[in-house]
């Protein structure tokens, strides 16, 4: 079977040359343990940062090994009880067209009316990131006005449409006009293309009286023309920074930082949607009730093809995804 | 009797030229208020924000009109039900030797056993600056590291000793040796003089497992320096930026800020003492109790004469006060 691991570590942007195919032994099947024939990848741009030699809130991928992440498989084996052959299984995986993990460490999906693949997205890490960051960190209230930047993304799409769906007044940014027409078909009260226009013109213009809570996908000039923005008393919720993950120079903070964070009195805050498995229930069954009524809509972006895997995931930092962007293993 | 008005807005640094002394007429007591001859004035930083033409938290000085701050005097007539002749009177005044205020808008000090200019520091509005951030904001903790910048000055040098008193472990910067020594002699475990060291060594050396919390007096290189610094879901209180104050170009912000903040889950806030006067009691009652068992020493840096005004301010920016800069109006 053939498995993807990290050939180099990438400096800076990653390229295909980082990336290493290869063709190894399937797994052996041993006590407590699954065996798993993958379906689904998520590529994430957390990933990035595992690429790079430091210490983080995760390991750092060994140079010659499997890179891992969220995936959906089916089990084809088992010698853990509690699962069985023919489960649909989400968990985090080696990204190799099977897999062996402990049983304990994944969720047996239930059959429902939704694709499993949203258990990567809309009803997984992504969405958990967008409800925990936008009601637990940001403290969210109906009413305000929120700004969040890579709107057109994973987690930023449904901070968007879970925002509105909360009487919520929702700017969001993206990468490409096309986007910007997308978040307005999503039920966006105001969008615009940061290629085209400056998050700080931007601002001036969609909220000359200010914002109430910045939920930042990508850092930079987004976040320095946010905290400019920001009415007194309100939050900026760090969730990413895309444009800087692949860094290699010291990227500069926000201009005039301190000075507005004092006068406005402002919280900035960073979280790790690992950190808050607590609210996995409540999440699932708010966001399930949002889907199947519509207020959120799931865009997704499907690359084919287990090969596809390191393409895919540079295609993140290019914005090629609306939405999630995912793997289908065997197209 | 004599006046200090803004001559002219600073650019960058204010110097003598930008303040003006005026000859001109004692005001007139009317019905509700009370005329104070001034006894002491608080110069502090934030009055430079006060003398640029920009909206804040509090509204610019006029050119050719009192600048105003913390003081307290005698009370030498009364219309005002509340207080009566030969009050000593804690308030917001006109830098002049004599000023009518509303009676309303004054608290009556009681006689005790600290000096009233006390009222104006240790058990003013600075004390309440340093608890409420430490408290309040920070959350800070027994066993806690705390990292206090700007440690010699009105409320850093407060932050130091209210946290030594609470069980935690402090490190302080200054901006002299002397300065450094004189923390030391308040029982903060280690101190450096930014003068000499970068706050990014100091930091590595004196803290090499890292702060759970920064107090920002300084803002710039300290904010950044300690960002790197704070332990995984600690906090950055951002009280005051005296090296930005006179920026005449955008402040550079902290940088790798969003990668730090995001990893580490790190919680930044800002505060202005103003809007937690509902903590007054209680700081009060326990302040009292650190000044008289003497977990706290007040230390004051006291300039002689009305007309010093303007120079006790400017020494703030040089640096030249130990602990509360003070201005005894009559000496």
């Amino acid at each position: 079977m053939r498995s993807i691991v990290l050939e180099s570590r990438p400096y800076g942007i990653p390229t295909a040359e980082n990336f290493g195919l290869r063709e190894i032994e399937r797994p052996e099947l041993t006590d407590g343990n699954v065996l798993v024939r993958m379906e689904w990848f998520s590529v994430d741009p957390y990933l990035r940062g595992r690429m790079n030699d430091v210490k983080s809130y995760v390991p750092p991928f060994a140079i010659g090994e499997s890179i891992s992440s969220g995936g959906i498989g089916v089990v084809v084996a088992s010698k853990s009880e509690r699962i069985k052959e023919g489960d649909r299984v989400l968990g985090h995986f080696r990204w190799q067209e099977f897999d062996v993990q402990p049983g304990g460490s994944l969720t047996v999906l239930p059959v429902s009316e939704v694709p499993y693949q949203y258990y990567l997205g809309a009803l997984g890490m992504p969405g958990l990131t967008a409800y925990v960051g936008l009601f637990d960190i940001g403290s969210f209230q109906e009413g305000q006005v929120v700004f969040v930047s890579g709107a057109a993304g994973a987690v930023g799409s449904l901070v968007g449409q879970i925002a509105k769906a909360k009487g919520g007044y929702v700017i969001g940014s993206a990468g490409t006009e096309a986007k910007v027409r997308r978040l307005k078909e999503l039920g966006f009260d105001a969008a615009f293309c940061y290629a085209n226009l400056s998050p700080r013109q931007a601002l001036d213009s969609l909220a000359p009286d200010g914002i109430d809570l910045y939920f930042d996908n990508v850092g930079g000039e987004h976040l320095e023309a946010a905290i400019q923005s920001l009415r007194p008393f309100s939050v900026a919720v760090l969730c990413g920074s895309i444009a800087s993950y692949h860094a290699t120079e010291p990227v500069p903070g926000p201009a005039n930082f301190t000075g507005a964070v004092i006068s406005k009195r402002l919280r900035v805050q960073g979280f790790i949607v690992s950190d808050h498995s607590d609210r996995q229930d409540s999440f699932r069954l708010e966001m399930s009730k949002w889907i199947s009524n519509g207020a959120v809509v799931v865009d997704e972006t499907i690359v084919e093809g287990f090969s596809s895997l390191p393409e895919a995931f540079i295609g993140l930092f290019r914005g090629d995804n609306l939405g999630k962007m995912l793997v289908r293993v065997e197209s």
